[in-house]
């Protein structure tokens, strides 16, 4: 059973402070296994890969195996049909389309002293984009993670999946393609981001990581953070809907439910003013559940995790819906801008009964790869700021040093860091003078 | 004795390349006591403070000591004199006006489907900033932290300071005071990043931890990175000094010395194509060492660390530097800014002779919380960004789920995905149809 709320009954708070902290995964400490891979990979390259990938893929692979050839890609590609080419083709149209617009700007300027001060962007060289596998191995993820490092200029770009019993997506092929990427290696888990990071002797190193993955590849993102640049530590994926009385309940239904097959510790919450709305969608969502080919994922999920909400007001559900700060936010409201405005907190924002969070997924343009647990409150989604870093850019004419020098001077002093101090006065030539005071 | 090598030699690439894997930290793993750490500071909140604190920094508080009052505040920064407060009320404003205009905008648009697109940033409402205790508790690290925070629209800011022994460098707080801080608490190490991540009955949680530190904030840092947002692990700072052959060789030996004096695995290189100038800059430190306030520091740094090329051109020295990836890169040729062009992975540029990086220290604007030890490749110096997240916006009139929306269906089928597929359906009037294909 969901859990219903209503914050008009007593021990509400404490129900949603429970729904907050449920821990939705599993608590599983993978981090000892995963510095024992890393460790393997790092000391044994290829031959610890072709080893770790057949025992956790069951595939037995030579080092020269662990690249797709560029004659299996076409040949997995050749036996996409038209209908989903022409999909996936307008998935990846789209996401460049959006992401070419987050392009950032260089700056410089001069300012009243003299001091001509700017940045400059410029791309990560090598990016490593880890697709999960098997039942999640999704071709709307491969656009996803490689079509903002490309809009963001990075030259090389790889892809690892893991292929278990050596079975292969053709989509995810074919959206590498789509996306320019035709490095892939069919290895997956802690290895494939150890491989990653430090490079076999098949696989270059690379300089970030990104891209959804277990709880091995986010152990293993977190450990090679540092080493490596990494986009975030994804967990288990949410949505919240808040809705007014006048919605469609099954679309509603549909939309929770779209969260809930994903995964067990996926979670769906609906958010209500309308006490009949909260119970005309709980019974859509009881009827849909048998029918869905992913039934024991989504009813587990819905069981466990699913949440009904009945509110005051929308300035309510505004406010709980930052306590969640939500994945995905669906606005199904009269005026979904004027709610827009009073959410701080979500990663990505839905506006209107039109606006269901699946095309989100795939083609509407955003990213789908977005903050989970709570990060939204500090984190954003995948972008091409990921694939970019930033450069600050200063000059200084003599006179702006002689303007502002002798501040820097008398800051080192006090952080008694005198070659600080003596590199501008040297400049100056005040360096036989001992800052007053 | 530093490092001479020259591209014109035999051996080069070797010593060039054991100079990029030399480790300069201290590889001491602290990971497991820091695991106790944040664990005692989450079961035993502010008690587990003041015994961490009493055990550390030789300082004995109950709870109520922790937070600095505002007496104590106004008292500490009343001893501040007259010139200081002038230096850093002019860097607050430098820092202040760079930041300001980094302040990145929100976005908007309708495209020819009917989808209204866009994003939209906003601050994270509370960041705690970790200032390093002791010998280097740096008045300009709280300005470089605070400010672009408070630009970026921070409501709360929270500093951890340890005061070992008890004692406070009064500046520090008067930064804080400047850049609008008054939570500040005088703990320190992971016990200080654990309070902030997770609270206490005194502290209360932040969404965003910035800010340099030893071994144990950094690892404690890397721990609590999910629960939170931290900037990035920061490692022995390094400066790049790239120099033509009209330069004054006593300038540049005290600007490798600034860096030098800062840690004794900090790292200053020199980069020339003139071998005289190699010599000099060389002869230049050896004599300035001596007289050092921090003889020992920056003496035991360019022993183990520094390192001079000779280069045959600045091409040659562009590339090399790319290699490096440096912190800091201060361009002391003709054409600094033609240099700038060919250099894509810094945190920090300083063009020309009179931008010595000790400026960038304190009074040129752009952030001296900058990447370190190679991690330029694929990061960036703190900036008004890592106070801020973007949500992505959506709205789709029925005409464009209408155009859009099939794609979508056609790829959650592809993926297994049937609710998703439905929830477009259902809006779209065509649950009932199979995809075909």
């Amino acid at each position: 059973m969901p859990v219903f709320l209503d914050t008009r009954e007593d021990g509400f708070e404490a129900g949603f402070r429970a729904m907050l902290a449920a821990k939705r995964e599993d608590a599983a400490d993978v981090g000892e296994a995963v510095t024992g891979i890393i460790a393997e990979v790092r000391s044994r390259g290829d031959a610890a890969l072709c080893d770790l990938t057949a025992r956790f893929d069951r595939l037995d692979l030579a080092p020269e195996g662990l690249r797709f050839s560029t004659e299996e890609i076409a040949a997995q590609v050749a036996r996409v049909s038209a209908e989903d080419r022409a999909a996936l083709a307008l998935a990846a149209e789209r996401i460049r389309a959006y992401h070419a617009r987050q392009m950032p700007e260089d700056a410089s300027w001069t300012d009243p002293e003299g001091a001509t001060l700017g940045w400059r962007w410029s791309a990560v060289s090598a990016a490593g984009l880890y697709v999960p596998g098997g039942q999640a191995a999704y071709p709307s993820s491969v656009l996803m993670n490689a079509v903002p490092a490309r809009v963001a200029g990075v030259e090389r770009l790889v892809i690892c999946v893991p292929t278990p019993g050596g079975v292969i997506n053709p989509l995810v092929l074919l959206a590498a393609q789509l996306s320019g990427v035709d490095e892939i290696y069919r290895i997956g888990g802690a290895q494939a981001i150890a491989a990653m990071a430090y490079g076999t002797e098949t696989i270059a190193p690379v300089d970030k990581i990104t891209g959804p993955g277990n709880a091995y590849v986010a152990a293993a993102k977190r450990q090679v953070f540092g080493r490596v640049g990494i986009d975030m530590i994804a967990g288990p994926s949410e949505v919240l809907v808040i809705a007014d009385g006048e919605q469609n309940p099954d679309w509603l239904a549909w939309d929770l439910l779209a969260q809930a097959e994903h995964d067990a510790d996926a979670q769906s919450i609906l958010i209500t003013t309308d006490p009949a709305m909260a119970r005309e969608v709980a019974l859509a969502v009881e009827r849909i559940i048998p029918t869905l080919d992913r039934a024991a994922i989504a009813g587990a999920s819905w069981r466990d995790y699913g949440t009904i909400i009945t509110v005051r007001d929308l300035d309510e559900a505004a406010r709980l819906s930052d306590r969640i700060a939500p994945e995905h936010l669906e606005l199904c409201v009269a005026d979904p801008e004027a709610l827009a405005a009073k959410c701080r907190h979500a990663g990505a924002i839905f506006l209107g009964a039109h606006t269901p969070e699946a095309v989100g997924d795939y083609v509407s343009g955003p990213n789908h790869v977005l903050p989970t647990a709570r990060s939204a409150r500090f984190s954003s989604g995948l972008s091409v700021m990921d694939f970019l870093k930033r450069t600050t850019m200063a000059r200084l004419t003599p006179g702006a040093l002689a303007a502002i020098g002798p501040a820097a001077v008398r800051l080192a002093a006090s952080e008694g860091l005198q070659a600080h101090g003596a590199s501008v006065q040297a400049r100056l030539g005040t360096l036989n003078e001992r800052p007053n005071g």
